[in-house]
Parts: C-alpha cells; sequence; structure tokens
C-alpha cells in the first residue's frame, strides 16, 4: 500500500527559511536523504525551528551519558510507545552509533525485558517509568538508577531525552509519519 | 510537609543568561511571581530557552484554535497524566482565560466525563486520544473532530499542544516540580 | 455550558420525609447550601437515609484515625476515580479540617505521587490498593501499613472509608453530579 | 490450607446487638447457616446496620428490575472484581432465583462475553461500565441501556446495584472473607 | 438462552478419523461424555491431533510437578483470562484431582488474591506473571519461584501449561466454547 | 552483552531423536542454520514433536489464506506481546513470503496504527482482539472481518494462527529465546 509522508501537508528542502535549510540541508548531506520529521515540521518552521533547538540542546550536549545511550532511551521509549517512525530512524542511529547490530531491534520490540548489562538495564528502566507511568515516578525510581551508578546529571539526561521523545512519539503518530527508506537497513550487518 | 521546588537545582532570575532573565523576568512581571518551571528548567538554560521557543510557537501563534481552547488541551491531558503542576499551573491560567472559574476543575479531574459542548468535547477527545493511546491514533480520530467542525490547522494545533504538553508532564514529573502558592487560587471566585 | 444538577430527577429541602429533611436541613444550615448529592439522592428517600447512616457510621464514628485523614482517603481514591462531584466537595471539607489549602488538589490531582509524609502516605497507598486493584489486596498491604504504624481498626477506617467512596464514587459517576458551585472556592486562602 | 473467615475479629449471632441478633437470625434461619459478611461486619454494628439497610433498600425493593436480574447484577460485577466471597455467595442466590444452574457461572467468570439474551446483556453492560471504567461513564451508555427497553428507574436501579458491590467486592477484599462452604454446591443439579 | 456448542461446525464422535475416534472414544468413555473441545477443534483433523499431543506431552508426562498442581496452573490462567470453558472443564478435574472441592472456584474466580500454601502460591504467580505480562518476564519471576522451592523442571512445566492454556484459552473464547453441562457440577460435595 | 540462546538446556541437532533430527535438519538445510525455537524446545522432545505438528497443521495447510497472511498475523501478534524472537524471525520470514521488506517493522513496531489494505487491516484487527482481550471477543468481530472479505474459514484460520503464537510468544519469553543473528536482515533490501 502506498502511503503519504504525512497526514498533513510535507514541504521540500527549497521550501523552508534560510536557517532552517541549511541546518536540514547539513543533515541531508550527511545522511543522503532528508528525514521525513523534518518535511512533515516543515510546514510549521517555528515548531520545527524550536524542535531542532531542543533536540540539540538535549542530543548533542556533551554528557557523561555517550550518545549512544541516548539513542538507547529513544528506541526504548518509542518502542513503548509504538512509534514507527521514531523506532526505525532512532534504531538506525542506535545501530551506527553502538555499532551493535541487534541492540535496537532487541530493545525497541521488548524494552521491558530486553537483556542489557546493569548500567544499560537502569536506563532503560528509568526511562519507561517516566515514559508510561509517570504519574507514580518517585524518589525511588532515581534511587534505582542512582543505585546502578548514574549521577544526577546522567538522570537529567535520561528524563529529558524520554519527554522530549514523548512529544516526538506523539508527533508521530498524530501525521502519521512514514520512516524513509533508507532507515530500516542502515547499521545493519546485511545477511539477506 | 516542606517539600522543596525540584529535585534537581533550581536557579534565581539573577542565575539565567541575560535573555533568558528577560524573557521570564517579563512573564513574573505580569503574574508577580516567577513560575517555578522556570526556575527548574533554568539550571539547563539551553533546554529552558528551547522550551520557552517551542511553548511560544504553539501557545502564543496565530490561530483559529482560542488559547482558552489551548488552555483546555493542557489541562485536559495534564489531568489524564496526573501532572499536579501543569493542571494547578495551567487550571490557573484556563480560569483567567474562560473566565469560567469551575470548567478546569471539571476538565482537570475527569476529562472523559467532563459535560462539554460539543467543540469542546471534540478537542479534548482528540487531545486525550493522542496522550494516552498514540498508538491507536488514526485517521477515525480525525474524522471525529473534522465531524465536529474542526479545520486541519485546528486539528494539528490541538495534536502540538498535546504533544508539548506530553514533554512538560514528564519533566514535571521528573522534577516533582511544586506549583507556585499563587496559582491555586487564580481566576476564582473566592467564597471562602 | 449550563448542566443539570443529576441525570436523574432531584428533589428540593421540603420534598423530602420529615426525618431526611431534618438531617439535611441541619447540614445545609452548617454549609449554607444542600449539597447536591442529597437533592440527586434524595428521590429515593430509603437509599439516601441508609446512605447517611453508612456514611455517619463510617465518617463520624470516634477513631485514632482523624477525619481530616479520612477526608484524605475520600479525596485520593475519588482523584483515582476521577470523580468531580467527590474530589471537590470533600477537597473543599480536606482544606477546612487539615487547614492546608493546597494538600487537596495535590491529592486529588496525582495521588500515586503526591509528596506527603510517611503516615499520610501509608494510608493513600493502602488506599489506592484497595480502591483501584482489590483483586491483589494482600497481607503485604497490611503489613506496609502496619510498618508505617497504623493500628488494625485504623486500617479497617482506611478500607472501610474506601468502599463507601467506591459506592459514592459510582453513584456520582452514574447521576453525573454537579459539584455547588460553593464547594470550589471553600477553605482557599485566595489569591487571585 | 485452613483459611480464617476474615483477617478481622469476626462475632456470632449471640454477640450481635438485640435488633441484629434478630435480622441476621431470621436470615439464617432461611438459608440454614449464617453467611460470612455478616460475622465480618458485625464486629462494627453500625456499619453492618447501614449495610444491610442499603442492601434491603436497593435489592428488596419493588421494581421492574427482577431480584434475579439484580443478582446478575451482583455476580457480573462481582465476577469482573474478582470477589471471590461475593461471586461464590450471590451465584448460589442467582442459582436460585433463576433457576438456571450455569448461568452464574457463565457471568462470574466472564461477563464481558458470556452470551446472554439482549435484555440481559444490556443489563450487564451497564453495570461493567459503571463498575469498571466509570470516569468514561456517558449518556451514550444510558442510551445503549435505553435502546435495550430498560427504563431510567430500571437503569438507576442496576446503577445502585453496582455501586452497592463496588462496596461490597472492596469490604471482602479488606478482609479476606472466605464464603461459607454451603454456597459452593447450592441451586446446582449435582451431577457429580 | 439456547446457546450453541461453538460458533464454527463441530462434529460427532463418528465423524472422526479412526485414530481420533478412538482416542476421544477413550477419554468419553472415563468421563461418560464426549467434552465439547474436541467436538469443535474435530472439525479440524491435524489440528485436533496436535492439540491432543501437545495436551498429553505437557499434561500427562511424569514429572514433579503433579497433576492436581498442573490444573491449578490451567485454572489460575484460565480465570485470568476469563475463559469460561476452561475454567469449567477444568475446574471440574482439578476438584476431582486435588480433592478440594472448593479450591478451583477461589483460584478461577480471584487467581491473584486466593489464599494458597507458598508452594501453590509460587505455581500460580509464576503462570500468572508468564500468562499476563509476558513481556516483564523475568529471572526475578524464576529467581521467586525457585526461592519456593521449585525445580527448573518444575519451572518449565508451569511455563508449559501455561503456553498451552494461552493457546487453548484463545480457541475457546475463537469459537465461544459451551462448557458440558456435566462439568459444572463434578467433583462437588453438593449440598443444595 | 553475551546472552545465551535460552534459560533452559538447549540440544544441538545430533541430540535429537532420529524423526526430529530429520525434520530440523532439513529446516535447517533450507535456512542455512538451526533456528534457536528448535534447539531451545529440544529438551522435550515430545514437546518440539507436538510443536512442530501443530505449527504444519495451521501454518502449511492449504488455505485462502495466504502464507503471508498467516505470518502477518504472527508478526503483528508477537509484536503486540513484545516477543522478540518471533518478531524477528517471523519479521524475517514475512518479508521473504511478502516481498515487501518494510511491512514486518510496521506490523511489528505497531500492529495497532499500521497503515494497511482493507483486508490486511482486517486480518490484524481480527488477531488482535483475539491476542490481547479474547474475553471480549464477540460477534463483533467475527462480522467486522466478515464485513471485510474473510471467510469463515479465514477467520478460524487467524484464531488458529493468533492462538498458536499466544503460545509461542510465552515459551519464547519463559525461555528468554535468543534470535538467530542470520534472522535480523534476511529479506531486507540492504542499504547500510
Amino acid at each position: 500500500m502506498d502511503t503519504p509522508v504525512s497526514r498533513f501537508p510535507v514541504v521540500e528542502l527549497d521550501d523552508l527559511p534560510d536557517d532552517l535549510r541549511e541546518r536540514i540541508g547539513a543533515i541531508a548531506e550527511r545522511s543522503g536523504f532528508v528525514p521525513n520529521i523534518f518535511r512533515a515540521l516543515g510546514h510549521r518552521p517555528a515548531e520545527l525551528r524550536a524542535f531542532l533547538d531542543y533536540h540539540d540542546a538535549v542530543m548533542e550536549r556533551e554528557s557523561p551519558l555517550s550518545k549512544a545511550e541516548r539513542e538507547l532511551v529513544v528506541v526504548a521509549t518509542s518502542g513503548a510507545n509504538h512509534c514507527t517512525y521514531c523506532v526505525v530512524a532512532h534504531g538506525a542511529i542506535l545501530r551506527v552509533r553502538s555499532k551493535e547490530p541487534e541492540l535496537a531491534d532487541h530493545v525497541g520490540i521488548n524494552p521491558y525485558g530486553a537483556a542489557l548489562d546493569p548500567r544499560r538495564r537502569a536506563i532503560v528502566d528509568l526511562a519507561l517509568a517516566l515514559a508510561l507511568d509517570s504519574a507514580s515516578f518517585s524518589d525511588h525510581d532515581l534511587d534505582a538508577a542512582r543505585d546502578a551508578g548514574l549521577t544526577d546529571e546522567e538522570i537529567w539526561d535520561v528524563g529529558a531525552v524520554t519527554a522530549l521523545f514523548a512529544m516526538s512519539n506523539r508527533l508521530a503518530h498524530l501525521t502519521a509519519l512514514r520512516p524513509n527508506p533508507e532507515f530500516f537497513g542502515m547499521g545493519r550487518q546485511p545477511r539477506g
């Protein structure tokens, strides 16, 4: 079935205001294509701009929480939220960043039970608690994370990534956002 | 019990970078106090800045979805997520904007069943579908909204507000954010 | 939107049998108005009479569980059940009894995560376990309450209040019972 | 395993105040034994008295909703709440009242899917909506009941029985109330 | 209401291929009737044959997990899944095997809270974890079972019975399978 | 992290009884490796044999429901159950059978919302209803499937596949079964 990129209007790189065209253009150059999230959010430039700023503030900052660990949070919570775009796109990034070609499928399909080392398990458990049952989020969740060695700075980072993708997952579900075909195979050791 | 403003460090207005101090200062002047969300996010200025930008892009833009209707979405989804800070703070704003002193309590306590006129009911139903069960969010949800007269621009706005507060609710739960005491009584016709 | 007091017929004080008119009249004198629950249940006098008796047996008895603590149970479980009438009406009573103007909003909006001292937290946890997942209610729940210092008499009282409002919440949802406007502002230190 | 009648103190008939001893005694005479619910609630005579009054007001009143239909509501909602005492005790009464020896097991084990004629199905659906998801209880639920021919008086009765057993189920779970052995076989056409 | 045995075609003993007629015939001789599950699955002989083989491999093998304990797993998980056929039919077998006439009702109605000795409680808890929330099934569940004295062979057996009836429950729900009337009273000490 | 194939003992091809060695050997020859499910179930040869028989009876029979459609049911219900082994292994088979390299990820990650043509959507909806909420499975579910053109034979097939993998998913969760690395890339058009 041929499905559209979004339920709402999408834009091309050239339709964007200068600053966004430059910014998205640089991403497109690195990956070889324009990720569909930018085409979908682009019909609201102010929202796309704020989204990119928030993303960079959280995902690109210097932190003891590695970028692969942040992608782990994205894939785990997006898997729990059944967000196809985010699992496929960030699953690809997680494969690239972790150099572990099976990790994203394990965490995206079953974030609750995936076999992970204790630090990763603590990161994912903290993220799931906040993503899925945040009303009950409590000092016990923080203590469990601290017991696994996470600092408060890392805990905030896990929380901030989780919060950002709580938003992002809902934008993808709002638009029925279709992942670019390039993401599916990226970072796999192809066997088939 | 004396509870702190946040589980993490908080800042005072004077600790903020110039642009943020000015921006938050203007808000504080209007309301008479610095809302705690800004003091909590402020220890990460880049995140606070992106948060404000996203907030303004979504909550302040020109739209046929009125500002009171946007606050209705905030209170309904924050109520469903049991987010005390957001229900109390935006409940106050909703009271002020709607001039209906009981609306926020109705929608914050029981967003599912609150008696609302058809347009408001459609707005809240759309928001709840995306906030709570976004994996199943479908064309049926959009069609129901359109049947109640919402345009696609308004539907996006409802979705964007819902998504933004999916993030915001989780930041408030991460930090166990305490509402400022001023919010509780704001916009009520005090009786007693 | 102008919503009725109840989906079913309501009565005025003068329509009630003598004993009920006297009993409700005394309440109305103290509060300055007839709480809507009595007008809604009043069209079935035998049920209203039994309701009042049960209420008094549980809520008015001499007990080491203070009346404010019993109202805490009411507001917490009614919040978990999203019962607008009970949260608004008993939130008002809790504010009056506890003299803590923010407590009812904290517990009504997020009973799961509200910051409470250990005794109150144990009371609310016990009540929520019985209100929401009573099939799994077990000796562990009682032991946790005892560990926090509750006696078996107090545990029964928490359970009896929870059970009574499991009924009460459903009667309010059955009738779509509208809280009297007087309740919303009662016991607040108005700020706004 | 030998389990006690209740987690809390129980009383014998002779321990009760006169009015209750007479009232429970009459029930015991009819059934041949004292149902354990009365022994468990009896250590709080005022609560037992109010419970009996409420029970009689709802379960014994003249109504077009037959007594077997009221027991159907009890068994269906108690089954949904996994309340062993109420399913076993009222399952026995339902078998006796309906003269259909398999009905109680069908409705107690799977209230959601049991094959029932349209009037019974509507009664059970209405009861389950109020018992399990009362925050979303809406005019649609009432309309569905009316479409199946229920009058508003019958709807109130279904609601009142559901509400009463929302309380009753929680009292039974609070006390881990053990059904009397006599109930299990009552009203069956024994085959085994 | 007269409900059919199955939503799909059913067969009589004589319609079955020789090997199945012989096998089911032997069961019918022992129980005095042909359990409806065999008549319903029989219209797909290859599936019935595989079902019987799987059943025998799991339920009839030599194991330290007694046959009554395996029936306990069946009744508990079928109760949790609200599967009327399996609760009624295997409830009967459990009564016969355990010689405890009330056990099946306790476990079938409330598997979560039924008062059981520690070994049985551990068996049921393990089964429920796998039946209801298998994504989160973890080493903690195995450790809890081991702590209660279960060997790994017994744990596998509990898991295999649970898995088999996850299938069986869904086949019964697919077909709306009606329990034979003989099952309801089997193994009870009739009292009424 | 190096995780074992199963929490329980696993076997090699040569450890199996003759008939199973031959049967699994033929599968291994076709795929180039022994799927781990057979090594894990193989330490219980009678269970493995019955599993294979059931699998073949359901998955290999002549039916208007195509083999790709049956794999669609497997991936959708295993995705809903968060079963990593089944999603990865049968996702590979679905890619091979459907020749649509993205279908398995769409359906495995979000079976509820994946954009599918009406026949596929009806198949998946029927399967999810039975997999996840089988107590409420009703004639309405069958009617919706029939409205989309499914015959009763096809409906049974969807139900039988769903039931078989309700079992299979639980066996995989019981054993924490690790997918063979070969499955992850099979049937993709590698891009990366």
